[in-house]
This record gives C-alpha cells, sequence and structure tokens, in this order.
C-alpha cells in the first residue's frame, strides 16, 4: 500500500489537487541532527522549473518538520514532513476532463481499481507523490554517510537512442576488449560524483553524450512528445551482508522499490540483461585479498552475491517509458467507449529523467537503510552466541591454522555442495 | 524473510542438506479441491534429471500435504506440504569443501550474515528453496483458473547469444516493422500454451531456435562452463483493478517476485528497456471498445498502467545468469584470502534456464493471487459505498448521457490534470 | 511500531511539543461522503478541558485534513489528517525537569531506549498520540455505521472503588442471582446509547454511580493526586465471521489495540476474570433460532467464539491506572539515581477516564474495520468456490434435509471431535 | 493470520485431524546449540494424558526438527518442526456430528467466516495448534537464557473459586496491609521456579491450594462439566527498554499473544484491574539506585512503563474459560436452527489450565525474543549516532555532574511536560 520498509518505515500521502504532500518516518535512529536545511536540497533536485528541459512551473515545495525532531536531532519518534501543494489549481477541467482516460496513464486503471476517481484522473500516480520519499531519503542518506560512509549516486544513461556508452555486449571473439569496456564501466561508477551530475542539466556527467540528449529532449518538447530514457545508479560503501535469503533477497527488494518509481518499465543489476550472454568461467567474480579484506576481481555481480551485499559497489539501471501526457493529437476512446480525439494542453514534461534522478536515489537510500536496520539486529545477536560456541569446522568461518600449506597451492577439487 | 504475500501468504523452508523442504500456504481459499495429485506435476516440471541438459540426479520430489485439505477439499487454515530431501547426502566434503567460497556463489556472503555457514556452502541460496514456491502456485494455479480463467505461461526466449526473435528496438525510420514485429510478439503471447512449452526439451517453443539453444547447452556443458539466458511469461486473463499505487504497483511485486528467484539478474515488463527510446506518441497505447469491452489497440504497458492491472495480457522478461558452479578451474581465494586454484566436480546444470520455466511462472502466480485478494477486499466495499452515492461528476465514472454528441465527434482537448 | 492495521492502516505521528499531531489512514474505501465535520466531534469529545474535572487547557485540536478526500469525497488513497499543536509551550523546563523521571511515567524507560529523550520526557507517550487514532476511527465509524449499521458505545465503569453495577461473581448456590445479573447487563449492554453516556460529566450514564465517581475525582484533584478506573465498550451489529484463527483472534486484536492505550493495565471480554469462576454448563452460550438467524440464548462468549465474531454484541472492559503525574511530592531518584523529592506543578489531569472513553472507541472501531475488510477479501473469494462444489457432507454446512426427524428430537450424542 | 512476530516470526500449521502439525521459526539467530532433545521437554510438559486430570489420550508428540539446523547448531536460516498426529482418527463421526455445533465452541464461527468446516468443527481452533508455538519457543527460551538470563516461569493461581492467595485490593483504611500482601507478591513471583510448578500435578505450587484445585477439577470431571482459572507468569531478566511506543507497546503485543491462546478471557499485567482502585501516590514506583542500577521500590508497574520494558520482573495474569466440550447434556439448536439435545461424548479436558501453563510460557517467550531483536537493531544504530553527538541537555541523559548539590537536597518541583 502506501509503506515502504520493515524497520525503516516510509509512509507518504497526497496527490496534485489536495492541501499538501508528505510523509511519516517511522523507525528513524535518534540523535541525528537535522532540520529542514539537510531535506530541501533533495527537494530541490526533485522539484520541476528547474529548466526549460521541464515542466514551466515553479513549484517551491518547501517542506515543513512536524514532529520527531527537537531542538535539532532525532528523537527516535516519526518524523513527519509535509509540503504543501502551493500550486494547487481548482477542479475547472470541465466535460473534456471527464470524458478522455488518457492513454497508458492511470486514469482508466484507477477508476477500475477504486469505482471513483480523483478529479485530475490519475490521483496518486502523480509524481508528486515521490515528494514523500524524496524527503524521507534525505534522512537516511544522512544516517548513511555519516554512520557508514555509504553514497548514492545516479546520472541518466540514456534518452530515446542517445546513450552514454554502455559496457559491451559478450562475443567470444572479442573477450579482451569486453572485458576492458566493463573494467571502464565500473571504474566511472567508482569515482563518480552527485556534483559532477548536478553540474549538467540533463544529469548526464558526459558532456559529449548530455548534448546530444539536451537536443533530443528539445526535438519531443516541439513535437508536443515526449520521450524516456534510463538512469544508473551506484552506491558505494555497503557493507557486507545486507539483504535477506529466499524472497527479500537485497536485488529483490531494490527491483522492488524501483518499478515503483511512476513510468518504469524494467530493472537489472550488476551484469543484468547482458550476463545471460556471459557464460560462467567469464561472469564469475573470483575472490582476491585486498588490504586485509575480502574483494572480487571483477564486478558483474554488481555488489551482491546470493542476495546479499559482499561489499563492492551495488550498481543499476533503470527505464523510464515517455510520459503519457502529450500535447499531439492522440486518436483514442473517451470512458464511454466512443471513439474521439485527445490533445491535452498545459503545463507537462517532454522528459522525466533529470528529475528521475533524485527519485532514483532516493529508493535506492530507502531500501539499504532498512535492510542495514534488519542486519543490525542479526549482528547484535551473534555477539551473544558466537563467542565460545564451539560451532564444528564446516559450519565455522574458516581460520588460517585450518590450511595447510599444501592445500593452498595445489589444486582444489571440490563436488557442487548445494545441488539441485 | 521467508515469507511472500498479505493475504495469500507463502512460507518456506528447507536447504540441501536437510530432512525435507517445504512450505506453508497461509490465507487460501477454502473449497477448492485439492490433492496431491494437482501439486506434483509443477514439481515435475522443475526438479532435476528431466534430460541429460540438466543435473543428472534423480530426485522424486515427492510432495505430502501435511495439513489444511479434508476429503479432498481446502479448508481455508494453512495448507503444509513437505518433500523429503531423499538424494540427502551426508556433510563429507572435507577440507577442500571448507576452504574456497565459490565465486559469485551466496558462501562468502552468507558468511558475512549469518557469522555460521551451512556445510553447503549456500544454504538456502540452493535452488531446492523454491520447491516450496513451485508447490504452493500450483494450489493459487488452481484456483485462478477455475475463478477467473487466468493463465500463466512462460518459455525460454534466449541462451547466451541465441535469442528467439525479440520485437524490434525503436527506429523512427522504419516504425512500420517496428510496430509490426511488436504486433507478432503479442499474437505469440496471446496464444502460446504451456503444451508447446513442455514439448520441447528446453522449453523453448520455437523449433529452429531451441536447437541452437540445445547446442549453447551442450557447449557449455563439455567445457563444464555455464550459460544464462531469458525467460518470457505472459499472464493471460487478469481481471482490471489489481496491484497498489505508491510502493506496491503489480509491476513491484512482480519486480520483487522475479528477482528473488536464484540466478535472477533483471527484469522487464511491457516495452521495457526498449520503452527507453520509443516516443511517446507510439508508446501510448490508445483506447478502443471492444465487444463491450475497454481495451487498448497496443500492449507496450504489458498490461500494467499506474501500477493496476489493465486487464490486457501481462507480459514481462526475466535474465538469468550463468550457474557459479562450473567444473573448469577458477583461480581465486580461499576463506582466508590465500590464492589458489577452484574446481568443482560433481553434478550441476551447465543452464538453468529450462527448470526456471515453472519457477517463473511459480512466481507471477503467487503475484498476481496476492494482489487479487487484496482487490477483493476493496470491490467488497466498493458494494456498500457506491450505490446510491452521490458521487459529483469529475469523481465518477463517466456515463454515455454525460457525453454530448458534438464532443465525441469534436477534437477534445484538455490540460494536463496531474501534473508534477 | 506507529502503524495500526493490515488493510485498514493507521499510522499516528506526534508529540507534545512538535508542530503537529496527525495521521496517515491507508486502505480507507473509496466514495464515502467525508469533512472535517465528521471528524472534529470524536476529536471534541476526547480533547482537554472539556470540564473542571480534566486538564484546564483548551486547545481546540482542530482537524485539517491534507489528502485523500476530493468534492467531500474520500478517493480510496491515504487520508492525512493533521492538528496543529496550539498550545505549543517552549521547552523552558529547567534544570528540575531534567533531573527526575516521573515513577511510573515513560521518561525513564524512552531514555533507555532511544539513548536520548524528549524535552519533556515521555515524547510519544503523551495522550496526544491518540489524537491521530481517534481522528482516524471517526472515518471507520461512518464506514461501519452506514454499510453495516455497526455502532460503538463506551461508558466508564468504574473510578476508584466507585462502580457501576457488575454483573455477579459465580455462586453455585445462587445461579439464579448471577445469571439474572448477567441478562441485565446484557441487556443494558444493547440499549446504552452515546448520547446517553455523554450526557454526563464522567460519561457515567447511571446518574447515582456519577455523582459518587464525581466526588471521587474532585478527592484526588484536590489530594494533587490522581484515580484510575474502568471502561466498558460494546460493539453491536458486528456480522459473523470477523477475526482470524491462530495468532490474529478478534479478542486478540482488540486486547492488542487497548493495552495500546496509555495507562491501561487490563482487557477482559465477555464473562472475562469471571469466566475463570463459571463452570462449563452454565457458561456455554446454548443456540437458538430467532427470527431465521442462529443466536445464543445467554453471551459469555461477548460476541465471539474461537476467536471468531458470531454475530451477538461484542463487548469489553479496560481499566486504566492512576495517571503517573501528581502534584503531591514524592520521594524518588534523580537520573542520577541520587535521592530526592519530585512535586510536578501544572496542569494535568486526576482521572483520564472520561477522556479516554472515545479512545477506547476509536480502537476498538478500527480493529473491528481492519477484521471486517479482510474479512471481505475471503467472502468474495466464497463466491467463487462454493458454488457448485460437491463439497462432502462433514464438511458443508449443515441443510435442513439433512436432518433426519428423530435426529431432531432424540438426543445426539456425539465424540468431541477436536481433541488435544 | 497464522504468523507472529517481525523478527522471530513464528508460523505454525494444523489441526486435529491431519497428517501433523508444526511449525517454521523465521529469523532465529544463528549459532545456536540445538537438537530435538532441546524441544521435546516442552512439548511434554503441554501434551495430554500427563494425569488423570487431563484428557486420557497419550499421544507422544514426537518433534522432528526438518531443517535450519545442521551438525547441531542453528544456521539462521527458517527452523521447520513437525509433529505427527499419531493419534489421528478417521472422520466417521456420523450424523450427530454433524448436527450440532457445540456451544461456545469454535465450530458455528468457522463455518460462518469459511462457508465449509473441518470434519472436526473446530478445525484449527484445536489446542494441537498450540504445540508449533510451544516447540517455537523453546528454542526462543534457549536463547534468551544463554544470551541474557531471561527466565519465564508460569503457574496455575486459580481453578474455579479456588485461588492462590492473590494481592490485596485497594482499601484506604489498610494500607499497610495492602501494600505487605503486594510486597509479598512479588517476593513469589522473583523466586518462584518452573521446577517447583512442576512438582505439583495441577501446576500450582502452593500444597494447599493445589489440593483443593485437584478436588476442583475432578468434581467437574465427575460432573461431565468443565471449569477454567488463571495463570500467572513472571519474566525475569529482561533488559529495559523492550516495547514500541504508540501501538506496539509490550503490553499491548504480550496482551495479544496470551488472548491468541484458545479458551482465554482476559490478561492484565502488573497492578492490573486492582490497578483501576489505588490512588496514583500509592501506584506510582518511585526510583531507587541499588547497586548501581535504577530499580523501583514497588512494582506496580508489572516491569513496563509507557509501554517499555524497565528492567524488573514483568508480571501477568491471563484468565481462561472452561472448556466447550462437555459431557453433560446440554439444550442447544442445531446447524439447521432445530432445538435439540447434544451431550459429547469421549475424551475431553474438564481443566485445561494445568496444561495451559507452558502455553503461556510459550507466548510470552515468543512475545519477549520478538521486541529484543527489534531493539538490537536500535540499539546498534545508537552506537553509531551518539557517541560524539552534541546533543543539547534538555535531550541527552542526565550526567551527574548536571546535579547541583542543593538541587538533589531541595524539593525540586517541575511542571508536567507531557501534557494532554
Amino acid at each position: 500500500m502506501s509503506t515502504f520498509g520493515r524497520m525503516f518505515r516510509v509512509t507518504t500521502y497526497g496527490e496534485s489537487h489536495c492541501k499538501s504532500v508528505g510523509v511519516i518516518v517511522d523507525g528513524c535512529p535518534p540523535g541525528i541532527a537535522l532540520s529542514e536545511q539537510d531535506v530541501q536540497p533533495q527537494l530541490d533536485r526533485r522539484r520541476p522549473g528547474q529548466s526549460n528541459l521541464t515542466t514551466p512551473r515553479n513549484e517551491k515545495d518547501r517542506v515543513e518538520i512536524q514532529a520527531g525532531v527537537e531542538l535539532g536531532y532525532t528523537l527516535g519518534s516519526p518524523i513527519a514532513m509535509r509540503v504543501p501543494n502551493e500550486d494547487q489549481r481548482p477542479h475547472d477541467y470541465g466535460d473534456a476532463m471527464t470524458q478522455y482516460p488518457r492513454p497508458s496513464h492511470a486514469d482508466w486503471t484507477y477508476l477500475q481499481k477504486y469505482g471513483v476517481k480523483s478529479s485530475s484522473g490519475g490521483g496518486r500516480s502523480s509524481a508528486r507523490e515521490t515528494i514523500g520519499r524524496v524527503a524521507a531519503s534525505a534522512i537516511a542518506e544522512k544516517y548513511l554517510k555519516q554512520a557508514h560512509g555509504i553514497e548514492v549516486v545516479a546520472f541518466v544513461a540514456s534518452v530515446g537512442n542517445v546513450h552514454a556508452e554502455p559496457p559491451a555486449e559478450y562475443d567470444a571473439g572479442h573477450k579482451d576488449a569486453f572485458l576492458a569496456s566493463w573494467h571502464a564501466y565500473w571504474e566511472r561508477l567508482h569515482t563518480i560524483t552527485r556534483e559532477q551530475v548536478d553540474a549538467d542539466l540533463v544529469r548526464c556527467p558526459f558532456p559529449d553524450v548530455s548534448a546530444a540528449m539536451k537536443r533530443r529532449i528539445e526535438a519531443a518538447r516541439d513535437d508536443h512528445d515526449s520521450i524516456g530514457g534510463t538512469i544508473v545508479c551506484v552506491i558505494r560503501g555497503v557493507p557486507a551482508g545486507l539483504g535477506e535469503p529466499a524472497f527479500d533477497k537485497l536485488q529483490a527488494t531494490l527491483a522492488h522499490a524501483m518499478l515503483s518509481i511512476p513510468a518504469t518499465k524494467g530493472f537489472e543489476y550488476g551484469s543484468g540483461f547482458a550476463g545471460g550472454s556471459i557464460p560462467g568461467h567469464v561472469h564469475n567474480d573470483a575472490f582476491v585479498l585486498k588490504d586485509d579484506a575480502m574483494r572480487t576481481h571483477t564486478n558483474f555481480s554488481g555488489g551482491i552475491q546470493g542476495g546479499i551485499s559482499n561489499g563492492e559497489p551495488i550498481y543499476f539501471k533503470v527505464v523510464f517509458k515517455p510520459a503519457a501526457t502529450i500535447g499531439q493529437a492522440q486518436a483514442t476512446a473517451n470512458y464511454a467507449g466512443v471513439a474521439g480525439t485527445l490533445a491535452a494542453k498545459g503545463r507537462h514534461d517532454p522528459c522525466v529523467l533529470p528529475r528521475a534522478v533524485p527519485i532514483v536515489e532516493a529508493m535506492a537510500t530507502l531500501t539499504i537503510i532498512d535492510a542495514l536496520l534488519v542486519q543490525y539486529s542479526r549482528q547484535q545477536a551473534l555477539q551473544h552466541t558466537l563467542p565460545g560456541a564451539a560451532i564444528p569446522a564446516p559450519l565455522r568461518p574458516f581460520k588460517p591454522a585450518d590450511v595447510a600449506a599444501e592445500a593452498s597451492q595445489a589444486a582444489a577439487s571440490q563436488t557442487d555442495p548445494t545441488r539441485d
């Protein structure tokens, strides 16, 4: 429903034409220094009117903390935040509004679900619903940064057919080039910063590509059309051990989070769809000890193995379809099924990608903090069970003393123990 | 954790080397005729040993219903099912087993999470965990079929670089060919049957492609290597109105379900990643009245708009990486970080795709029945609120009488009501 | 945490000294006519300053609907409501405030839990947290009344040692008097109205008792002391079938709801603690057909059998301890453990019972609507499975035709089928 | 539904006449030494046939661990346990069985809920459902004991009108006697052991009272009648900080747990229903420093203040009604509403209290471990936020240095900060 998370629980409310939109954040750690100044910047990155590439409305989206913070510190109690709908307009759409469900929008399906519809048609499918998510994530982000140095950075990787150079598809004949392109990609993901991303209007930090993207968006705008694209996101600094076996694998909750963003059509992490074509002996991320830490040579796993983070950077890609509301005339049917023509007038984004960057970061952040708080509980329990326990060899962590010298030199053979 | 669903709740247990694996299904409707004969066939489709393309073990995977069924009918109480681990082997892997975490497997991350590991390393990451899911889905499937005529069919769409012909990418210069390829794709999805899929060893119902896939799998097997691929799944007959706005959009819970299957790396539905390149005026699915039902001309939406089913077929694609356990020697590090070489011996699948087909169908089925049971509750409430209520015009369903004759003929113009 | 309910989900926020308190109601049926005028009356019944028996502060507690309602009707989307903290005071308690955790209050335990505390000490333990619950219940109450004619009425049954006449304890020697007193009690519960309750200052609709209660409260007030008591609540018109077997029996969720109200110490329903002394042959509620409906002669079950409502009135009793904050000097220790004396100054209730009546009603209402919406889902599923199913005799509903004439006349004997 | 807990999640299955009953325990800490020998003793305490005061069936109730344990240690994965229904009988109750819903049993309400019924009528309302709970609690109990020294002990406090001496009701004229009786009660709760309880057939460790209870039960048995009573439970060693503000106060989840046990009618903790009559200046538990720990002089709070544990022993009382199935002839109606007489034959308990003791302990244990694992997560977060944070004075823990010498000697005055 309208709640996300188990231990860091975010509940949002609000649609286009109500008094305010907002959020209750339940389960936030106490003792975090927090004020509206910590939250506003992420909302500003999300809000409309940032450039002539986005909708020209200029809503201030000013956040007001209602509760959960005293004297500048979080209390551990629910943090409520609201953002008034300053640009709220009267319900004056007239007959036309009520006649045509917008193709590929939520107007018709909401009506099937609820029996009634909001005067705006899509109700909660409005992107204003994401304001609460972004506000909540600003708090989570502050905690993750301070407590673990975790960083979340997303950028626009494609608009229409304009792509920032992706890593290569697998081709057995050009394995070296394939691997080189992936290593270059990982290097880029390791170092990219939010400042670099925000320095660009399209939020694509590769100037040549960005210029082409900008032209593609302007073309859509001039055609009264819309265009989609993809966003890549990297999460750096996540400790190993986050995520749950079975149904709540970390990639499963990340996918859930991403596909809950309006207009998304797909999600992939690590090698993603390319991974279907890469043979196992190339795809497997071999282990290596670096600076006393277990690391992997490659990162096709995208930082997650068996549903659980392994300490490497987590990265994924999300695709957005073109916005459904367009100014071009469309031949369609009205609610009664009578054929006609619909042409939406007024303000709308030709391309939602630039503004979607902070929303993708928000949902990634909320997913990680929730998995982290769940794992905290397990870690604490281990401190009670493991010390002193006589765990037998096959179950306990391997210790250096267990390794016979020859074992580490000779090739070890083993039977697949997992089976099935 | 180990539970999936809100109203049709599935909780699984079991790993490779325990007495049994199984499941508790809570919230199943009463009055369904059910016996083990309804469940066994789906387990047989999932189990190893079906051909020489899969692992040669021949576990019978015989399901035993423990509770929740009496005299051949479900009672509404929890249905427990167990499948004995007949081929259970002793914990005799020796030192080698404890020394090397398999690259890209769950061995190392499980140890980080739990502080201990199962003797098999990956524990619950074993594909045997999915037995409970498949058993549960067999019950759900029976209900969905009988009550709503819902059908779920999946098939292998690619293995390595061998693809069943996918629909075209968007190319403004060849729009007609683009649309034709998608219409052909939708037609195929409308008509494909599970029988056609199962008639093929690889579960790819296109003979030429299947033959090439078979060769690709055999090559991987002969190289002691592994290979992944993609599975496409279609769900036909889903009523409109399923799924929740905001966090639990139907595509979000489907993505969650799919990415919870071992070895998956990505999910897309409808136009998917191609949708990022298609302009809005092409991508929008215009409405049309057919046989008194609101339908859409195209189905780039994949049967879901605004997170809610619209009555069109739902379809999606899932990608699987190559299996992590391979016989080839791999240079990697042992648990202590000492470099060495690992070569897994024994039984393992060179390609999990054919056996993953019923698992994909299972998770799709469990997602749909849960959304359906949630929507049942809303529908019942509407019968209490809507009749007789004087819902004002912008909120109520559009009625034919509301349409002025000219309105349906002239071009209707409307302002984007959703904004943001 | 701060959310209650599965299908009608209520999430509250707010403490004493923040900008506002409020609530998000998720899962409310669409199409209910709703405005702030539907919610305000229940808040007025709860707010302080209603008489000189309660705290003299006069906070207006004006509710503002933020979202989820358009043109006077609920949309099905989350309904957010906020109530500004008009009487918010600065954090100026000085050293004394920080020194003494109030005995039997939440000051010390909150600090243990969160590591920090709110400036008011108890934070969310403030009764202001219940404002959100009461606001949410006003919506639920409107639906339950309109859709099912369900009524919820609570009243003060005791203050200190002053009791409205309770039904008798069991005494084998006076069985008739025992039964008579219970029948009188049930009759009272069947007919009492909220108007009768509100006509009395103490919310005890029995004038003689109320006068004595008033004197008891005034004595506490004059002694700078406090006093507790009990509230009885009846829920009439609940359909049979609500509640879940096993962990979520209807009485279990009702008890959870009641014990979540600040200052409560116990809950009993039906015969309650007296039921421990009544022999089975007296306690069992025999069935009888009245007006074509299955009813029971007695109602020791309190409307719930096996955790599921049976259609009879549900009634229960909740006990409240005396308020912890009192003006009398108390010998206690400060946060550092140093012995000293604490005497709270300022505004506080000598007896919370009259104001707790709408809170008890609120939690009862929220529990019932949630169970009802869950049961809606099951009912809808039954319409798909049962018609036409050949359910065998022991499992299907008994039909009159199944009864041999003699069977209904002769004494039927049966073995206890449930066993254990 | 059939799942209890958030982090230590227990899902049960099974009814009277199925193959087995059982449980999945999800979220159990890894590294606990565990075998069936740890679980069986609690099941033996619960099972029928322990004496001629209980049902004469002698079911062995042998537990079999299915998964989640390897080489004698828990893995962190779900622990599944099953207990075969050895004494399973055929569905041969005949017509009589199908004709009469037992008064005050679940037969009729289950049928209303599910549209079908189990052949035994009550289905999951059978006490056999609690086997899974008791098995799960045996694991939790082992962890709580080893990690925190937590002990859970319950005993029978009354049967019918036979009561183990309870503490006195408040009487202003005999305040000293009142306090003395409570101090004696607390002393008893501090020291009572499970061995003392089990040494007695009725599980009432006060020989004189137990003898009278035994006579009361035998009288019920001889009358083909049944009788209820109360159980008191104490939980010692619980650390401060467990439980959640608002809806999931520790007493609320305890009440939920207790009222989910079949045949319970009420719950009270600490002063309980007597607390309604005790004035605040007596009821408040003043603080005192003992051995460097903050303790309270009295414990009317029952170890919980503001919904959160304070480190004192937690104690509560639960009342059980008389078992519904009795051999005496009862005038009632059959399923068709036709009046008749029902006399249950066969095996049933005249008094469930002795066997309910381990069930009460089980639910108390499951409630505490779940609250503990949730609080673990918060504690871990505090270690990241609090060190070094400049929390201002009113929010941070009071430090001895903050106390001026005179402050601790003079009477401190403070305004009620919580208000409302």
